[in-house]
């Protein structure tokens, strides 16, 4: 990993009691200078009281800190929810001498529990003195719920000659699907750019990358993505190919972050691509690549690295769109399992065995339909998945 | 159990080679007359051989014989699936010298391997030597997959009069999601009804039973129900009174088939009712009922004794339809255990566990939006579920 980080920005996280096991579970990102902000959210129809108050201030285009608690999800917590995650942000705000329409609110954890709102506040000050800058490694953990490492990327550009950095920090590992994936997700960039255009750039990068994600089919109450862009570098996005430079590594750093998500999915061992080649229309594409990504019987017979192909075509048979089951190829890597609907012999299938063996490979599904092509990044579904999922709460 | 079965119908099951276990896989049902036949099938795109001759075949209204193999699907098995099927019905009708259109064929197990058609040719005459009346153990037995217990279910009613008896087989274990629960029935009743009644007598039995059920989520390739009326008992069902009579003890049957598929569902501890109560449409209902039924991470909490009413609310809120959090209620048997959106706390959760701790309970969830409600049967979601599913073909 490219280890130099988005200027401007001061980072820190903190152990304020959340957690039931005394890890961090306090974060906070500043930028030292008002910064332009862009959000996506979750579209579940149940939204945390931090996602209903975000929602509401990024309006704005501008902010200065983001506060993230990770242990407690304040969602379903009525009334009550929205008063603490307004005391969250003034507290932030407060310890920071700034405006409390500046400061957005993030948290993760478990459902319907009020927030410890004291010890929130109790940890602040120091919360605040521990922040450095050049390091979201801090951030990062406290973000964490059952993910198993920190997720940071940091990645260069230039704009007129100029470098700037963007940075992205990940949390994330069950409730995930495409649409839309389950997680926190902040990025600080230093390059200057206008909120509008901010907006745009990381709605593109999001379908691109979170939403093409599969763990396990749900999705939560808390998604939140937010991208920060304070200008620290000197580097302004003006010009359309800078644009697209900027789109394209805030492409990659969205890319690998996801990919990091899956890989540390709840209980994962793999990385798998489903890929749906050829079809009638990028959305029926779509669609397939979702079914197969979250299919328990495909997902279970990855983690038994059985080269079943027959679950694979069931599921894309279900997943609601028209296919005929005597035009479709599948391909585990390059190996052609099924050609024409039809299983291509033990040997072949030593062959697709030994891709299964790999920790990321990919699953083609050629439909030989049409042009169109959609993939999803999915994991295997194990025993650690159940394991982790009965056992949350206790 | 109800031990009188239909009359006139003779069954076999016999161990012929195809399960490499060595345990019975080839089973008959012969009605000693031509049998009104009725049946529904998978809505995956992906069918099997045998789906496709029988959606052919039952269009006559009458069949003779039933021939089910369990151990491979045949599907996904090009031209020669199909000469595969033929040939398995001309086995059972050469033997049985009836025409071979009167035969109807099913197959249950691995997908993508030839059907080992000279084993099933060569077992046909022990299979038909070992016919006998008022039995279905043998034959439930031989279509068992991933089922730890064969399921047959008989109840019976009465028209002019005159007794009548229906008899209900069935296999499934995985792949079961409500639209439509992955299986073979096979129903079989000594009362006389003509074909187009007993058609809609069978949609509306398999609508309140199959079409509710969730194991996994999957759907197969060979979802088969059949329904045999060779009126043996004498009773025909022709008044409106009969017909409602009949449709009763049909529900039952099916009902009471689809309870236990559900209790047998793969790795499965506990039989769950997911009811959804006053959504503004009947729609509404069933997509949300739908989409709780089948989440990992409900699942998987009630495989944990979890009451984690936060999971249940945040998949409730994911189904796609318009949801008021803070109006919803959840009750687990009659604890309720959220009111308005909020958990009732630490006393009401101890509560609320107590009846997790059951083999078999319903979750409410009360939207308090209108009048509609559904259902849907689901199990939880255990480790043992990851180990069938990827040792599933070693």
């Amino acid at each position: 990993m490219d280890t130099k980080m988005a200027t401007g920005y001061k980072t820190a996280g903190v152990a304020a009691g959340i957690k039931k096991n005394g890890e961090k579970d306090l974060g906070l990102i500043v930028s030292d200078e008002p910064a332009a902000v862009a959000g996506v959210f979750t579209q579940n129809h149940v939204k945390a009281a931090p996602v209903l108050l975000d929602q509401e201030r990024i309006q704005s285009g501008t902010c200065r800190a983001v506060v993230v608690n990770s242990g407690n999800a304040n969602c379903c917590t009525a009334a009550q929810g929205m008063k603490d995650a307004l005391a969250m942000a003034r507290s932030a705000a407060d310890a920071l001498e700034i405006d409390e329409s500046e400061v957005l609110v993030a948290s993760t954890g478990v459902i319907g529990e009020p927030l410890p709102i004291d010890r929130i506040a109790d940890a602040m000050q120091d919360l605040i003195d521990g922040c450095a800058p050049d390091t979201f490694a801090d951030f990062s953990e406290a973000i964490m719920t059952t993910d198993t490492v920190p997720k940071v990327v940091s990645k260069q550009g230039k704009a007129g000659g100029k470098p700037y950095t963007i940075t992205g920090t990940a949390k994330g590992a069950g409730m995930i699907r495409p649409d839309m994936a389950t997680l926190l997700v902040f990025v600080c960039t230093d390059a200057g750019i206008d909120a509008e255009r901010l907006k745009e750039s990381l709605r593109a990068a999001n379908a691109g990358s979170f939403n093409r994600i599969s763990v396990d089919g749900d999705t939560s109450t808390n998604d939140t993505v937010l991208l920060m862009a304070n200008g620290a570098s000197g580097a302004a996005i003006e010009s359309k190919a800078d644009r697209q430079t900027f789109q394209g590594v805030l492409n990659d750093v969205l890319l690998e972050l996801a990919k990091m998500i899956v890989r540390d999915g709840e209980g994962a061992t793999k990385l798998v691509a489903i890929v749906v080649r050829n079809a009638e229309s990028a959305e029926n594409a779509r669609t397939i690549a979702d079914t197969v990504s979250h299919s328990n019987l495909v997902k279970t017979a990855l983690f038994g690295e059985d080269a079943n192909w027959g679950r694979i075509l069931a599921a894309a048979g279900r997943a609601g769109v028209p296919l005929s089951p005597n035009n479709v190829d599948i391909y585990f890597d390059k190996v052609q399992m099924v050609a024409q609907g039809s299983g291509r012999g033990k040997d072949v299938e030593a062959e697709a065995t030994k891709v299964l063996k790999k920790d990321e490979f990919s699953i083609v599904i050629d439909l030989n339909a049409g042009g169109e092509s959609a993939s999803v990044l999915t994991c295997d579904f194990s025993i650690d998945y159940v394991k982790i999922n009965a056992d949350y709460r206790t």
